[in-house]
């Protein structure tokens, strides 16, 4: 098996940079459009801050991470091409995979833990992957796959590989192009591409823009990695989909330490409320991991009072049975928009 | 008062045309950018067709008519800029014009009916227009702000004027340049300025395109004309704000006779059901207009078939209380996504 990435040990050379992510814009705009930034009024009356809102969940499969993507399989040798892509997702990753694969006319597996949400699944068939179930966990399906791809010399491509990140930076360069005069951007974290690149691309252009990361606190992993600098695992019951993480991985751990302000963790049930005040007041539906940073706002209200904040609302992947539950919970206390 | 548009008889030549739209680009886009045109196997799947869905729910308001009001305000003389915008409105146009004025330092006076929707009320308010309450129903708030504007010597924007249609028409354009190879389009129709823009950009480009109109049968009026021939006025009872009118409008009437293929009925439950088949297959949240272009095309699933089909979905601006009200009445008959 070979990694898609070379460097396995990154050393601060190393790091991911504002060029990578320059040089990945090409690869994104054959594609994508860039996503609008827009401001909401009423957003910002309940934060006490000038609000706007990243619209990554506009992307075609509902997330930022088709961004990676395309970056990623534009880069592949031939030979890479064609032995194929290998990744393990229930999510928004393997459908970013399956998407990029896609566009270039190439293979793609991607093994999901038997019982995998099966909407998901027919999205990444959808997109023409061919989806393997294999074992009761992500765990056991990743492992799977990356023997899979090692037997037949494929590319197994995991979720912080560094093209990955050089992609995803785009978003973050479209906020700072977009509002140069913004003071803070709040990125919801689950492996940590989207925060790190975030990280990389605002810190280098101006290191006054404040960059903070949110998590649940119903799966925190991350979070206390970063906060205790060393490798933490922890519970993972999150409803975020997005933000579920059990293991830090050691790439975009120093990453994160070396951009990040702050890390925030906000309970399942702020994010549950956030993606309601996402739906009444900027008529996007939002993912958990969407409404995250909404909810971290909420939080850290004091703190940005009367700043330029920025939301990225990641993805907007979220099941109509679970917003039927959202909103049948929430009755007739929300208002009406 | 004077019209924004100075031309009140259309004749032939003085129709609005694809050099107009090409004319409004640098307005639009001085403040906006192209929305997606995503494709999604789901709906193929569902229709029998190659179904495309054009992203106008992504706009800054939420909807297609923020376009028509950016190139309208943009050609104003400075007299016309001083003595501000006048309008009438419970929905988006409202806003369009409200989010246009802000954008060009203009003054906006909205005029709407006592018992307005609160939600677009406090929208438009965020957006800085004037907001004025008068009257039991549109018609009665229209005719109010005519006469205000007259008084003040303002400009009253009607929803029909002409550099609306221009501006709007920049969407159209997105179209048949991001997909060349389109064989119908599928636009929802309220006072009819995005059919109109529609049909001039599409069959000047590609006489072939297929423009189709829909319209609720709870609220004929626009298609009874366009049939008939002649002005009909009708009932209208629709849940679908976006395509409520009672009577038709002479310069697009015009305009449609001229470039429609054709232009159906749904009915309102067939629009509901396409609200929530549009949050499973694309998550995002359709109002009623936004969700009947996808009606019509279920309607006629035998004619589309194996073509390349795209539903316009004009906005997104649904309540929270009216999507509860639709996810508890479908219960759990639909589908997790």
């Amino acid at each position: 098996m070979r990694k898609v990435s070379g460097k396995s040990e990154l050393d601060d050379a190393a790091m991911p940079s504002l060029r990578d992510v320059i040089a990945a814009r090409p690869h994104v705009y054959r594609h994508l459009k860039p996503t609008p930034l827009h401001p909401y009024p009423g957003l910002s009356e309940l934060i006490g801050a000038k609000v706007w809102v990243k619209h990554e969940n506009h992307q075609p499969v509902g997330a930022f991470k088709v961004r990676g993507g395309l970056n990623l399989v534009a880069q592949l040798s031939e030979k890479e091409r064609a032995a194929g892509l290998y990744t393990a997702s229930t999510g928004n990753h393997g459908q970013s995979i399956a998407y990029a694969a896609r566009a270039h006319g190439v293979r793609a597996t991607i093994a999901v833990p038997e019982g995998a949400n099966p909407g998901k699944v027919a999205a990444m068939r959808g997109l023409g992957a061919e989806v393997a179930f294999h074992g009761p966990d992500f765990d056991s399906a990743r492992e799977w796959v990356m023997g899979v791809a090692a037997a037949q010399g494929g590319c197994f491509v995991g979720p912080t590989e560094e093209r990955l990140i050089h992609g995803v930076g785009t978003y973050a360069l479209e906020i700072v192009e977009d509002l140069p005069e913004v003071d803070a951007i709040i990125v919801p974290v689950g492996a940590g591409s989207g925060v790190c690149a975030t990280g990389i691309v605002a810190k280098t252009i101006n290191p006054g823009i404040e960059v903070i990361g949110v998590q649940s606190a119903q799966a925190p992993a991350i979070q206390m990695s970063w906060a205790s600098g060393k490798a933490v695992s922890a519970d993972m019951n999150t409803v975020a989909e997005g933000l579920a993480t059990r293991v830090p991985f050691e790439n975009t751990q120093r990453i994160m330490r070396k951009y990040l302000d702050d890390f925030v963790l906000v309970e399942d049930a702020a994010i549950e409320d956030a993606i309601l005040l996402l739906l009444e007041h900027t008529h996007n539906l939002a993912e958990g991991a969407g409404a995250a940073a909404l909810a971290a706002a909420i939080k850290l209200k004091r703190r940005l009072a009367g700043k330029n904040v920025v939301l990225v609302m990641s993805g907007g992947n979220l099941s109509v049975d679970q917003l039927r539950r959202l909103l049948a919970r929430s009755g007739t206390s929300a208002r009406a928009s």
